[in-house]
C-alpha cells in the first residue's frame, strides 16, 4: 500500500460523500451559506471522517450509517478551525495557504458561519436519525460525538489553549497535557470510537478505540512541536521556530528533543498495539497512524 | 388569573429546574464554564421554555422528559444572545443592565462560552435521549430544534439581519419578513411545536401550534417596532427612537404606525384563534400570547 496515495484518495471521496450534507437550497442568507462551504472545501486532510470510516470497516460496517456522522466530525472540526482563526482568537489570516473565513468574508460572517455549521453537524445527525429510528447506535455515536465536541471536550481545550496564550505565562505541564488531550485529542477519540460504535462494536472494543485515539492524538501533537524545532520551512509550508520565538511551552520545551521523539515513537507503538490487540482487518488504519506520527510535515 | 406574577413564578421555576443541565464539575476550562453559567442566568423571561413546557401541558404531557429540552432551547437562545452582542456583530456591551459576556469575561470567551453552550444543548438532547431510548418523540423533538437553530432558521435570519445592518442599505420587505420569521420566529414555533410532539401531538396539531408561533413571532417584533416609536425611555428601560436614529427599516418604516398596530392586532387575534382551535386546556398560553403582545416595555 502506498499510504500517501491511499490517503489523498480516501480524502477526495470523503469530500464527494460529505458535500450532500452541507446546505445546498439557496436563500437569503447565502453569504453564510457560501461560507459554511468555501470554510468546509478549503482543503484539508479529512483525517476525522478518514479515521471513523476505516474504524467502522474495521468492525465490519457495510452501510452508509456512517456517513452522516463523518460529515458532521469534519463539519464541527470545521466550525473549530473557523472560529480558532478570528481575530479574538488566534488571529490568522491565512490556513493552507487559502484565506480563512472570516479574512474573506469578514469577521460576523465567520462567527455565523462557524456557528451554522457546529448546529449543521447535529442536524445531519438528527436526520440520520430519523431515517434509521429503529438503532440505537446512532443514538449512542450522537451522544460521543457531543460529549467529546463540548465543554468537557474540544472545547474544554480550546479554552485552556487561549488562555495560555493571551496571558503569555508559562504554561504548567498539566495544563500542556489537559490542551493536547482535549483539544485535538478528543475529536479523534470521537472518530475511532463512533466508527467502532456505528458498527456494532462491544463497549470494551470502544473503549479500546478511545485508549488508540488518545495515544495517536498525543503523539500527533508532540510531532508538531518536534517539527517545528527540526524541520525546514520548505519542508514544512510555514515559518519554523515560531513556537521559540512566541516563547510557547511545548511537550520539547518540557522533555527536551530526545525525550519527545523516544515518546512519540513509544505512543505510536502503544496506539498500534492497542489496534493490533483488536480483532478485524485493519492495515489501512494502522498504516495510516503511523504516517501521521512519522510526518516529516 | 394575575399573568405578570404567573410569568415571574414560573420563569424562577425554570430557572431551578434549567440549572441542573449546566455543566457543573470543576476544570482547568473554568472561565468558559463561569461564563455560560453567567449568561444563562443573567436575567432573561424564559420565554422559550415557557411556551415550550406549556404547549407540552396543553397536550396533556405529564413526565419530565420536556425538561432538558426547555433547557437545550435555553441555550441555544443564549449562545445566540453571546453571539449577536460580539464587537464584530452588534457591539453590546450591556444587556438587561448587566455587562454582555464579552464585556466581562473578554471576547474569545464569549465565542467559546456561546459555542459551549451550543454544544450542550445538544449533549443535554443526547443524554435525555440515552435515558429513554424507546420514546420516539424526542428523536423528532431533536430534529426540529437542529432545524429551527440551523441555516434554515434563526441562523439564516442573524445572516440577514447582520448584513442589512452592515451595509447600512434600505432593507426590502422581503429581508424584513425574512429576518422576523427566522431570527425570532424559529425558536418560538421551536418551543409550541417541541412541546406538543412530546407530549405526543399529532402531525396536525403541531403544524397548528407551529403556525402560532409564527402568528405570535411577528406581532412580537411588529410590537417591538411600535414601543420603539411610542413609548418613553422611563417605560422601555433603554433609549427610545434608535430605530429612526440608526435609520433602521421596521415593520412601521413600511406600514406606518396605525397599520402596524392594527397588524399587531389582527396577529394575535390569529395566533389566540388557532390556539382556541386546537382541543386542550391553554388558559395560560392564551394569557400569555396576549400579554406578549400587548406588553408596553
Amino acid at each position: 500500500m502506498n499510504i500517501e496515495q491511499e490517503i489523498t484518495h480516501r480524502a477526495a471521496s470523503i469530500e464527494e460523500r460529505i458535500h450532500p450534507y452541507m446546505p445546498t437550497e439557496p436563500g437569503l442568507q447565502q453569504t453564510v451559506i457560501d461560507a459554511m462551504d468555501y470554510s468546509v472545501f478549503a482543503g484539508g486532510k479529512r483525517l476525522r471522517p478518514m479515521l471513523m470510516e476505516a474504524s467502522y470497516r474495521m468492525f465490519g460496517g457495510t452501510e452508509d450509517t456512517v456517513e452522516p456522522f463523518m460529515a458532521a466530525i469534519e463539519m464541527i472540526h470545521t466550525y473549530s478551525l473557523v472560529h480558532d482563526d478570528l481575530p479574538a482568537m488566534d488571529n490568522d489570516e491565512y490556513r493552507r495557504g487559502k484565506k480563512t473565513t472570516h479574512a474573506k468574508y469578514g469577521e460576523a460572517m465567520a462567527i455565523l458561519a462557524g456557528d451554522a455549521l457546529l448546529n449543521r453537524a447535529y442536524e445531519t445527525v438528527a436526520q440520520a436519525m430519523l431515517a434509521h429510528p429503529e438503532d440505537s447506535r446512532l443514538m449512542r455515536a450522537f451522544a460521543i460525538l457531543a460529549e467529546k465536541a463540548g465543554i468537557y471536550g474540544m472545547v474544554g481545550g480550546q479554552t485552556v489553549d487561549v488562555e495560555s496564550e493571551k496571558k503569555g505565562q508559562e504554561i504548567g505541564r498539566e495544563k500542556l497535557d489537559f490542551i493536547y488531550r482535549l483539544k485535538t485529542g478528543a475529536l479523534l477519540e470521537a472518530s475511532l470510537v463512533i466508527g467502532a460504535v456505528l458498527a456494532g462494536a462491544s463497549e470494551e472494543e470502544a473503549g479500546r478505540m478511545e485508549q488508540a485515539g488518545t495515544k495517536l492524538g498525543l503523539a500527533f501533537q508532540i510531532k508538531d512541536d518536534i517539527l517545528d524545532v527540526t524541520s525546514t520551512m520548505e519542508v514544512l509550508g510555514k515559518p519554523i521556530g515560531s513556537d521559540t520565538r512566541n516563547e510557547k511551552s511545548t511537550y520539547v520545551t518540557f522533555e527536551g528533543l530526545e525525550q519527545a521523539q523516544k515518546d512519540v515513537k513509544a505512543l505510536s507503538e502503544e496506539a498500534v498495539s492497542i489496534l493490533d490487540g483488536v480483532s478485524g482487518e485493519h492495515d489501512f488504519l494502522r498504516e495510516l497512524f503511523l504516517y501521521l506520527i512519522g510526518r516529516e510535515k
